[in-house]
């Protein structure tokens, strides 16, 4: 094509990106989503075109990550041209007709998601047909392996490294903030990472950050952990496992995530984890429903540990309600650090020295779960957990008074006498998040009751916290029209949900294209 | 969020489009490709956010579609503030699961995808979704129907109104070159409107261009079939169905097209037709591999058309060679011509005397063969093609010999004697488009021989025809691996084709997010 200007376009997105004008494409021969190869004084890069209108034949804008990535200025001249396609767009297409992808395949996949080689219609066409097909567990390994690859190692040079991760779906979940203090005051290493919320009222880096920093850098966090066994940090900015988080970007506008096997395993390699226990939740208002799903699934976590050369323990635990009494970051902070302090609600510290106890009984501890229990009653951990937060920059002497709770509330009573059959765990993490959480550290929902506990009409069943007036509202008037805690007695209450009118569709032969 | 100043990206790309920092975005509780209203001075606009780095906290980077419809100038201070998603997402979300959709949310969609209010990574779901539930008859109904009526419309209020339409993958079709000078000659209106090439040598509008401009817009079309009763022209300009296009961005660059019936029915629809011939080309090299699938096709066609208030036929068609003897603009434009001067290949003056002929019976013409057959005979059809070459802007005299052809050429000699028992439809058409077709005119493969031929050692069997020596001797270079045309004695050549090793997946449970 010869000479064109380039224009800055003033932002840098982790992809090459260009726009062009449609006539310039149209000349290059080249489709919106193409590649070409931008040059300019010896280095060249290859971007993904934007094809755009009102553009000057002569100008390509191109974003700063071309810019900064062929040291050029505004104004100045580069040449393109038409850059043939990735190959990894091949394997990708012969992924959606169902072919198996080898090791080299999956890398050369991996490798273009990270270096945003791959544009979204690729990405988002791979996570589709992903939903649709499945991975084999040794796909799953594969992309495990690549993603690990592709990213930043936590190295520590220690052995063995305790990790636990849980696949999420229940409120107030704050099991990662007692477990870790535990292993850590044993005197084992557990490196957690973990993540922010997405579609939850808290994820434990919101919780932990009520506390101390957790946006350490990777030479930070392994400072805090050589100094203290054990750290409670974001893993978003840490570049574990990149290709993970261009992924969920994708898979998260859609609510499908079907590469949460690799994601999770990934995110365990990439701090050298080599005992982990995977939490998979299960219940109705969990992510797995049943006991039977909850093997399943548990078996790929085991099987792609294996093969990554850690061993994997999963627990099935009980999902059926929040965890605790408190969902919101700052409500669930408080309430880990008075669980730490001995005054805990008896079924996070039961999952909390359970999922301990598999840990050390994993490294060789004889009485896991009690030794677990041990170190919590005695403050051992309690002690390790102000250590940790003190060493992220947090104040070791916090006590639960001092974390500043959202002081606009109201609260919801029972209509009725009866037991309590039902929390639905969905409409308690909307109303949280209506409520302001997790950006207002301090809004949540505070429960009051759990599920099986007798209730009087005029009990109080829970309380919303909200830091902002207008918020309060909103998650009031939400509660008009939602039912989050059911009372009765069982046979009252017979219907679960309604089934939505799906039908697999008839299917027409596949055309070729 | 408040006053941010607005700076312009610099171009318009049908799609209202802002960038924010990180941080900005995190502060606002939206994420990538979440919506924000942006409003300033009593307007206001719902665009889609990227994310991007380096950005200044109180710069929002829009593209010129979002400043025009603001009216805003650079350095005004825009209102943004986080927008509800909207509704067609849920519904999209449904899809993903298997839920058919009812007529308003397919609307809803379509109006979506029209306006630019579905990111990309929504779009391609619904898309890769498609790929693998299939669609219903209804719903490819409702799409159709939401597609005609999100776009512009051919009005000519008159009927009937002939059209036909092929679903494409044989190289060298011309076709529709025959049949609407035939049909408009009888005096019956057929406005055809036609695409460009993606994947083949040419398109129809690229064999027309060669003779006549295509891009007309659509008071010109009108004007033009008023005037003649026919047209053949660019469909990209004007408007049709323009989810269509948008949806076809996204299936070209992943090989696939679940949408193409309700693709070509709005096409139909927007020009107003009453009676279409849908060809479906049926052979190993064509799109569709056989009979039993072709009618199982056409089934769809008739019936979304019955449902549209549009009479379908649906003609099966030899598909295992190219049509004629040409493939590439000019190359095919002459021998369009020439057919019309009454020295045609046998299987295009039978394909194309067929369509007319069914397209004349839909209407009460007793022989329509025949009667195609008479009006292409008589010289009527070579007039009338004239006629519209003018109407459309073209030189009406003009000759076989005035249509310029690439000077560059190699011809492609029979390594041994035999009978010409499979021609590679694809490769044919890779062999064209390496030489420059559709970009440069003159490109193309000409074919000396067809199936069932006979050939000595030595014999021509194609020639490669090119504008640019480059391009040539890619072309050259290519045919050193490929083998387009094979000769022997059927039994000699018993493999057809090797299968990949495709397997489905075994599937895990789809848990919930």
């Amino acid at each position: 094509m010869g000479k064109m200007r380039i224009k800055n376009l003033g932002f840098s997105s982790g992809q090459y990106l260009v726009v062009i004008d449609d006539s310039v494409a149209v000349e290059l021969g080249v489709r919106p989503h193409e590649r070409v190869k931008v040059s300019y004084n010896g280095r060249e890069v290859v971007a993904i075109v934007n094809v755009a209108r009102n553009i000057p034949g002569n100008v390509i804008l191109a974003n700063e990550d071309v810019i900064k990535e062929l040291s050029v200025k505004e104004g100045d001249y580069v040449n393109i041209e038409p850059a043939p396609i990735p190959l990894s767009i091949k394997y990708i297409k012969d992924r959606l007709r169902g072919v198996r992808l080898s090791y080299d395949e999956v890398k050369a996949i991996v490798e273009d998601i990270v270096s945003g080689r791959l544009s979204e219609i690729e990405l988002t066409a791979l996570v589709t047909a992903t939903h649709y097909l499945g991975m084999s567990i040794e796909e799953m390994y594969y992309f495990s392996k690549a993603m690990i690859e592709t990213g930043e190692k936590l190295e520590l040079n220690k052995k063995p490294i305790l990790d636990k991760h849980s696949i999420g779906g229940v409120p107030g979940d704050k099991t990662t903030m007692i477990v870790v203090p535990i292993i850590a005051s044993l005197g084992y290493i557990i490196p957690k990472t973990s993540s922010r919320a997405i579609t939850s009222p808290a994820g434990t880096a919101d919780r932990v950050e009520v506390l101390a920093p957790v946006e350490l850098s990777i030479d930070e966090v392994r400072e805090v952990v050589l100094k203290t066994n054990g750290c409670m940090v974001w893993g978003g900015a840490l570049q574990l496992a990149p290709a993970d988080d261009k992924i969920i970007q994708v898979e998260y506008p859609l609510a499908i995530d079907p590469f949460f096997v690799p994601s999770i395993m990934a995110k365990k390699g990439s701090v050298g984890a080599t005992h982990v226990v995977i939490d998979i939740p299960v219940g109705r208002g969990a992510k797995v429903k049943t006991i039977g799903d909850g093997h399943y699934i548990a078996r790929y976590f085991i099987e792609v540990g294996r093969r990554l050369g850690m061993q994997v323990v999963c627990a099935l635990t009980y999902g059926e309600e929040p965890i605790g009494y408190a969902a919101g970051p700052a409500l669930e902070a408080r309430e880990a650090l008075m669980t730490l302090m001995g005054k805990g609600p008896v079924d996070l510290i039961d999952k909390a020295t359970n999922i301990a106890g598999m840990l050390l009984e994993m490294v060789g501890v004889r009485y896991g779960k009690e030794t677990a229990m041990e170190a919590l009653r005695s403050g051992k951990a309690e002690k390790k957990f102000r250590e940790i937060i003190e060493a992220q920059g947090g104040d070791p002497n916090v006590m639960p008074e001092d974390i500043a709770i959202g002081n606009k509330k109201f609260t919801v009573y029972a209509e009725r006498s009866g037991i309590v059959i039902w929390i639905n765990n969905k409409a308690i993490a909307q109303i949280a998040r209506l409520a302001g959480a997790p950006k207002d550290k301090g809004a949540g929902v505070l429960l009051h009751v759990k599920i099986g506990d007798k209730v009087k009409k005029g009990d109080p069943l829970f309380e919303v916290r909200a830091e902002v007036g207008y918020k309060l509202e909103r998650a009031e008037k939400a509660l008009e029209e939602m039912k989050p805690i059911g009372i009765g007695r069982p046979q009252e209450q017979m219907l679960i949900s309604k089934i939505p009118y799906i039908i697999r569709h008839e299917r027409m032969p596949i055309i070729e294209r």
